[in-house]
């Protein structure tokens, strides 16, 4: 797909990234004879073909800058779109938000069913781990650990789902600003910053260096979520491969509602050109990073 | 509770160990001051306060062989415990097995919602793995890794989410003992010889000395399930604490309706025998082990 205002690099980046964790996932999640058939079939019809691959891709941006192994950067990018990908499964359920419609297919559980589509989302979900415990993806158990102990912890209930949860509340209560800030920073931030944290971790770079990738994870990641918000307000469903407007449907507040449009893009500026900023340290080898951090602002899907 | 038939020893080990695991998930499953609170409060309604602990309790009766720290112990067998406790929330969902009584009590999506529910689960699984990852766990990353490599296997696809996939099925097709036999060590067999795995693995057994120990956990896990079988079809649902029954409304092939009554009692009394016979290079320190194989057949929940 051509993306409009990527840069070429960029392009080319996020291609090349969704290609290598298709392949990732083809070997993975290769289809057993055996009565397991269907629930394989769930997981490749989630997993291949589809999405941007962003988190991957910011495994692959963040470790390039230390010289780490292609092979090394495509086990971990794949571990963690496994989290996002049983996220999406479980998040689309009659249960969650009854979605029928993602990344332009249907959705598992109107593909196959319910209960297929909540195992398929355990086992992604248990898979992420194994991908990353297993010798292939780094032979150093250190580096291993560290990746483990980051990955459970963005996906637990201090992160990502604790961020679902508090988007149920969402629907019931009224949160101010800091309680939504708090809550995309759990919901989707903390995969963001997940992936950006691994990069460092695969290319070795010790905590006390790690403080500038930190501040622009946390910085587009924030971005990321207020041009969600504002696609979600105002895009194109048959470009997005997603249902629309549903946090207006459902009462929730957002930053769009919180701040309105024009502050909300104003904001989301601010923060691309702080994400960016955290990364004066770096030369050209970041600029994939601020591509992507820019990128955030102009994507229409 | 007082279990009948359960000896002196194993009944005060199922007692201590029972107390320990719900200290431990009392304090990782703090309630936070946010509106993550009913999410925390259902991860404590599924985790605290029931169910036998027989996947701890094999990890302490295998670590304690080889004087392994009782704090090591703990945390490995609660992080075991949340993986079980996450199969059962999500096996109770109205898509699954649809089940209003758990444990004595009604089940998550009962006292709480479905929404809740499927998060909850989310929550435990991902803090399975927290926990291993955890310095606190275990200060060598060596070890941490292989206790993580060995959960992340037995929860996902190859292991107990595989089974659960191949049960649906079963409801579908008309199974053969050897599927049948195949589906219950992926099952419940798969977590079951991980606890024990995961004791070696503290008390550093070196893959090669584990021959007799992996042997016990795979006669005994079978026996547990024909056991379990048995229960299903001739047990006390107050007892027991859930609905019982399921499987013959369901017209599912199981070791009763495959073996019989008195041919299944046959085969599990043959295989604690047998996974006894496993444990002969141990003396006297094996006995709590030995006890737990033996209870499989006199259980009445």
């Amino acid at each position: 797909m051509a993306l409009p205002h990527a840069s070429l690099a960029l392009e080319s980046a996020l291609r090349q990234v969704a290609a290598e964790i298709d392949r990732q996932f083809d070997l993975v999640l290769a289809v057993p004879d055996d009565p397991r058939r269907s629930l394989y079939e769930a997981m490749r019809h989630a997993a291949i073909g589809g999405g941007k691959r962003l988190r991957p891709l910011l495994v692959f941006a963040t470790a390039q800058l230390f010289g780490v192994d292609r092979t090394c950067m495509a086990r971990v990018g794949t571990a963690i779109e496994c989290i996002h990908v049983y996220s999406l499964v479980h998040d689309d359920l009659p249960a969650m938000d009854n979605d029928d419609v993602r990344r332009g297919k249907p959705t598992v559980h109107k593909a196959f069913d319910e209960a297929t589509a909540i195992l398929a989302g355990d086992c992604l979900h248990a898979l992420a781990f194994e991908i990353l415990a297993d010798e292939a993806t780094h032979a150093d158990p250190f580096v291993r650990v560290e990746l483990l102990q980051t990955l459970a912890h963005a996906a637990g209930p201090s992160g990502m789902a604790g961020g679902q949860m508090m988007d149920l509340e969402a629907e019931k209560a009224s949160f101010d600003l800091p309680t939504v800030t708090r809550l995309q920073a759990m919901k989707t931030g903390a995969l963001i910053s997940c992936s950006v944290e691994c990069g460092a971790v695969l290319g070795r770079v010790p905590v006390e260096g790690r403080k500038g990738l930190r501040g622009y994870a946390r910085d587009m990641g924030l971005a990321f979520q207020i041009a969600d918000d504002i696609l979600d307000a105002e895009g194109d469903e048959v470009l997005a491969g997603k249902k629309l407007r549903k946090d207006g449907e459902a009462g929730k507040e957002t930053f769009l509602t919180l701040l309105g449009l024009d502050r909300a893009r104003e904001q989301a500026r601010i923060l691309v050109d702080q994400a960016v900023e955290h990364l004066k340290n770096f030369g050209p080898e970041a600029d994939l990073l601020r591509d992507i951090a820019r990128y955030t602002l102009e994507r229409d899907r």
